[in-house]
């Protein structure tokens, strides 16, 4: 299958990254439907124009017109949602996702999945602090990466085609990393840092703070601001890759304290030096 | 004394935050001189008009000359130049400056200073990631706290004219808070961010991470980027209130990292309430 612009496409899950999906995707001049949890992100996506046709319903005829078929859920209502409607999906549909984890996904969906169907795994790395279909916005992909996560159960084709939505959308760039490599890097750069956010807002109680902070402390709090129910699955779902980046995170934290605490300025100065360097290569790659 | 433009202004230490002072000061219209280390700042700002005169020397008519002395040196040599060059200064004069810590200053200076001349000390918490009188910008000041920091060996004229300093050089916020209280929240907004920054930036040495990033790390780590000779200086100077927040800091990380560990949602996503609570908070205040 080409990513050519007669296809229909299903969005399933009408929040801010399916919202995002869908108009964009409309842009462009897809046929977009969505199926979603509520009446009011349907009417809302409808009036906007941001889909053609949209239900509350699991509605066959709506999920067998689609070829391609992206789900914007959490883990666990993916997996569900799947195991229990794929007998409506159409021979050949390839099925993608915007799921930030992968190992707790891909294995079970691909294992479970009619063979007749493909399911290509791919974390567009974008979103706001905002959520809902009325936030949201397809310039949100531009300037972010997207990442195709392919297993050996996929075929090039699909692999090609998914790359290819990355691109049409207008991500900066598309990637292919395997599963664990995606899960780790994810863990290091995503929860990892947001791990630290939440603890370093919930290391003080202090009203009086706020008035006298700068952009340093606003700069690492603002991912603090934080939807709790997706991050708390996001984490759990990718438990151990993430324990072993906070251990290694928590490890180097120590060896600046020991250097503070035993005046070893020396120390304390060659670590310096070596984020120093390497932040700046992030400055050259912006 | 009032903060009239008839007054004789020193810096002593021309780089990034001295020349900004002198620039803004310059451009009120006051007269403004500066002592520093290198003859090519002292050119630097000749040539642009960033000051009225200057010298590497100890020039006691010009140290004589000042009816304000604005200190912008690493700690140790601040101290070491008040000792050495006191004898030069006008009777009346009031000495201040920009040091990031206060603890280890304030108390020293104060108990060594000729009786007929007052310090009051002052934090502007404003600053860049370049260095050098070069990159000087008294806009750095704009939307920036400025902080007074007096013990009960100030008067309330110099504190009242060190508030005037920072009003006049355009602070969006001028507050008064003692040596401790400083000392304190300066350790947790500004040195704990700093080590945090640092810690995350060395705890991966992955070539490939630059690749895949987003805002989340890229925000974190922005100051990560770190004068390794000065920050090295300030964290020393403020270690014991430094080290006490890096072990809030560390157990409420370990308590996340507990909930993980021990698949506690519900201990999770309180936390994750708490932080978005208090960074809202904080929204509101921009």
């Amino acid at each position: 299958m080409k990513l050519i612009k007669k296809l229909n496409i299903l969005i399933v899950g009408l929040g801010l990254l399916g919202g995002s999906y869908a108009k964009g995707l409309k842009k462009l001049g897809f046929e977009v439907n969505a199926i979603t949890k509520e009446q009011s992100s349907i009417d809302y996506a409808l009036e906007h124009g941001i889909i053609d046709n949209g239900t509350t319903e699991i509605d066959p005829k709506l999920i067998g017109k689609a070829d391609i078929v992206v789900f914007a859920l959490y883990p666990h209502i993916f997996i569900k949602w799947v195991k229990e409607n794929q007998q409506h999906f159409k021979s050949g549909a390839v099925l993608t996702d915007v799921t930030g984890v992968k190992g707790c996904v891909v294995d079970e969906i691909q294992s479970i999945l009619r063979s007749d169907v493909e399911y290509i795994a791919a974390h567009p790395m974008a979103g706001k602090e905002v959520s809902g279909v009325e936030n949201s916005d397809d310039a949100i992909f531009k300037g972010a990466n997207y990442i195709v996560v392919p297993t050996e159960k996929n075929t090039q084709e699909a692999i090609e085609l998914c790359s290819n939505l990355g691109e049409l959308l207008g991500f900066a760039k598309v990637a292919v990393l395997s599963v664990e490599k995606h899960d780790k890097m994810i863990a290091f750069l995503s929860q990892l840092t947001h791990c630290i956010a939440v603890s370093l807002m919930c290391s003080s109680d202090d009203p009086d703070l706020v008035e006298y902070t700068g952009d340093s402390f606003r700069d690492l709090t603002r991912i603090a601001n934080i939807n709790d129910e997706m991050w708390s699955e996001l984490f759990l779902s990718n438990k151990q890759a993430l324990l072993e980046q906070m251990d290694i995170y928590r490890e180097t934290f120590d060896k600046l304290y020991n250097f503070i605490n035993n005046d070893d300025r020396d120390g304390m100065r060659d670590m310096m030096r070596l984020s120093t360097k390497r932040r700046r290569e992030f400055n050259k790659k912006v």
